[in-house]
């Protein structure tokens, strides 16, 4: 990893039919959003899942990378005809969609000589200049093309590439996140929520979320924040709020 | 339902920090993506998360109600600081934010004239003109201005709302899916299946995925088209090839 810079963010660019059509649940950006906060404190300001169309990929791809400091990309960059990734990666930055010679060669050593076909070729051709990411699963490498990242769709496989990401990331300030779960009704504490969440403004993003649990209805009060010693003031905050209405705390 | 259409489409919008932090799992995409498919013969062509941020929310509700014939939103209509859809679409389409008639007496007989705090007063406000798509499981309404429909975040109570959104929407033809899974490898038949797809490109969309099962790698192809007919011819082709080719079938 190289040197800290403060706020760096993400996007997260989710290449597949599958996913659109609702056959497949997504299961990645999960994953990747908890790995890249935690890991290198990236957050992930953005999210779109986009269909196997080349030009909607170009474009895309255009706009979030100028957009944002990373792009993950997932899906699309297998074997298949359906997998463009990486050709639409190498119009959009209009550089040459070609075989990278390291990728070839872990390809064809994985597979041997013989059974290394067309389809398994594919997987070596790549935006000219990209890096790889290994892959220690399957051998099919990802790579970083400029500021965008390709990963495969499939979970496993993508879980097992990630830390060979790091390398390639600025990191940045680590978002903390403390949960305050109450029994009661958002309504109840919307309008104290407001003034604490007015009053730290600029340091805290105060979420709530109602929830269902044990036959009962509560809420979450999610505050997230690159500053510990903000975060406890205003959990501190909240807690005075919640004992003031004699409201009854699940879990802090 | 209005009259019948051939292409419809739609975007989803979720508006959370919670799905971008990775702290919670979207769940909606999948349900929504297949209840239009199904029911409405709607296809979802986009995905976007994005923040709670006003000025993200007017920009991509200016861009997507533009680009698709409908854009469903979730999340952000609840009765706290953080909900902040209704307001942000109604300065997207520069109408006013204000008390909508029917849904202020829906949540007043709901919660009772004394309980009707300022919270829940909230959650009839919406942008003028909106008509309301009624919630059965907690009172309050969703709406839908010009082309945007907007329903809460929360799974279970999206669920039920859903089929109030049918009598807004225009139907389109619904998309047919076949799928073939086989014991082989992608790059085994990468080759062949791109023959198929270039020779029905206009009416059919052929994808593949790998995956685990029974401790054997294998591989899904889906077929998707507007055409039963066709996909039963395409159908045909693949399980020719495949068994040109010795391929264990899984399933048809």
């Amino acid at each position: 990893m190289k040197k800290k810079n403060k706020k760096v963010n993400a996007a997260i660019l989710i290449i597949g039919n599958e996913i659109l059509s609702g056959r497949t649940q997504d299961k990645n950006v999960t994953f990747i959003a908890n790995w890249l906060n935690l890991k290198c404190g990236i957050s992930v300001n953005e999210v779109r899942v986009i269909p196997d169309i080349e030009k909607i990929i170009v474009k895309n791809i255009l706009n979030m990378s100028k957009e944002f400091n990373y792009v993950f990309t997932t899906g699309g960059i297998g074997p298949t005809h359906d997998d463009i990734t990486a050709q639409s990666i190498s119009k959009a930055f209009k550089v040459k969609y070609e075989y990278h010679k390291e990728a070839f060669n872990i390809l064809e050593s994985y597979y041997g000589k013989k059974k290394f076909n067309d389809g398994r070729k594919k997987m070596a051709k790549m935006p000219k200049g990209s890096k790889l990411i290994y892959n220690p699963s399957s051998a099919a490498p990802g790579f970083i093309t400029k500021n965008v990242l390709s990963l495969p769709g499939v979970p496993s496989i993508l879980i097992s590439m990630i830390e060979n990401c790091k390398k390639f990331l600025i990191k940045g300030s680590k978002t903390h996140s403390k949960t305050l779960s109450l029994f009661t009704v958002e309504s109840n504490i919307s309008k104290q929520m407001s003034i604490i969440q007015k009053k730290y403004k600029k340091f805290i993003d105060i979420g709530s979320y109602p929830f269902f649990r044990l036959g009962k209805i509560g809420v979450s009060i999610v505050c997230r924040s690159t500053s510990l010693i903000k975060l406890k003031k205003v959990n501190r905050d909240l807690i005075k709020m919640v004992k003031s209405k004699k409201i009854k705390i699940l879990k802090t």
